[in-house]
């Protein structure tokens, strides 16, 4: 049947666009990953690799807004793959800009590396942050896989989180700074390194508020996580 | 006759798209010249207004993307509109994102009215990284409103001078907190505000960029200026 043969295809091609977002949400947190060890570990080909692979991030980006705009004109998609197709193409700008702060956590590696260690910062808030944020990725595209809202608020809660533990880092580098005021310029770099974090917090968040869009028709952007919550909790 | 009445209606939809696009540029400028304002002049009253000011921000991007969405759905567009409204929805996430980094500085600028003053920063390097990031907005939006690529490279190019004014406000910066770690503090406060400017010169370059897919169908997006140049000139 030509018609069944035609569904099955335009099946398989939404299929292949989600298949690729999820591949886009697994390069860029592996940029984060070697982005953080490159830091840590002051691994200047690591910190290499990053920057170098930050063109494939790009690639999938462009390449997926291609797809969704072929599915657009060909499929005539009716209101809920719609909601997909745009949310889609909100979700991989903002994993685009992830790999982007990855990148510039792997330039301040680059750096350090070039700085002689005079002073080696702790990195041992950064690693925190980073847990933290990778998880929020994870749950975020997870339940794009999915199309399960159940956890989204956690990513909601866990930018709080994430939103506190830059400022206490900040706080932090101010009494280093002013106990030894030798230390101002790397701990300036620390601070960028931890403000990209925050940034790919944010990033994971508006992740999650497209899936509940998506899966509920609501729109939970610029809303409180009380509200969130609320709309992902409703059947 | 039915289908030239449709097509007028279509047009008009299309049009109204455009123009709220246009609105939310106009209005996070005003937001930004605000801050900016709120921040140099010590003014509560105006950095309140612009924090209040932020959900009209939000919700023209999401008034705008339910447009999108209904307009995709009811009229099929042809190839190059639906480039047009895939655009714009792109473009208004960045223009959201603008409204946000303004309503950062006007939370700055209610933490130094708060501080008491007790160092008052110089603003000259933030007030002329503004006015260059305005004007690359609003070359951007002309860009956008006429169709016309032109002078979309002179953003990119603008956008390069923005990041290096910014290197230089945080070697500035680094200098005075080296002279008086008393200042720290204050000047970390003026080094977001000098980011917060630089993300927006990085969203109007976004916007720019996407001008020239509408326009000429190619993605000069993740290239060089170079690249862009010659995109923007070939006929």
């Amino acid at each position: 049947m030509q018609l069944e043969h035609t569904s099955k295809q335009y099946d398989a091609e939404l299929e292949s666009v989600r298949a690729k977002v999820l591949e886009m949400g697994g390069l860029v947190e592996q940029q984060i990953v070697n982005a953080l060890d490159a830091l840590i570990n002051v691994n200047l080909t690591l910190s290499d690799k990053v920057i170098a692979n930050d063109h494939r991030v790009n690639a999938l980006e462009v390449q997926i807004d291609e797809d969704c705009s072929h599915i657009i004109a060909r499929r005539q998609p009716a209101a809920g793959d719609l909601r997909m197709i745009m949310m889609v193409v909100k979700t991989i700008t903002d994993l685009e800009r992830i790999g982007d702060e990855a990148t510039k956590i792997a330039r301040v590696a680059q750096k350090v590396s070039e700085s002689g260690r005079l002073y080696t910062p702790r990195f041992n808030e950064i690693k925190t942050m980073v847990g933290h944020v990778r998880e929020m990725l994870r749950t975020a595209l997870d339940a794009f896989a999915r199309l399960d809202v159940t956890k989204t608020v956690d990513v909601a809660r866990q930018d709080e989180q994430v939103d506190e533990q830059f400022r206490a880092a900040m706080r932090q580098l101010i009494t280093f700074m002013l106990e030894d005021p030798r230390t101002i310029s790397m701990s300036l770099e620390v601070l960028f390194v931890a403000k990209a974090i925050e940034r790919i917090g944010d990033h994971a968040k508006n992740i999650a508020e497209y899936v509940i869009y998506m899966v509920k028709g609501k729109d939970v952007r610029h809303t409180t996580v009380q509200e969130m919550e609320r709309e992902a909790q409703e059947p």
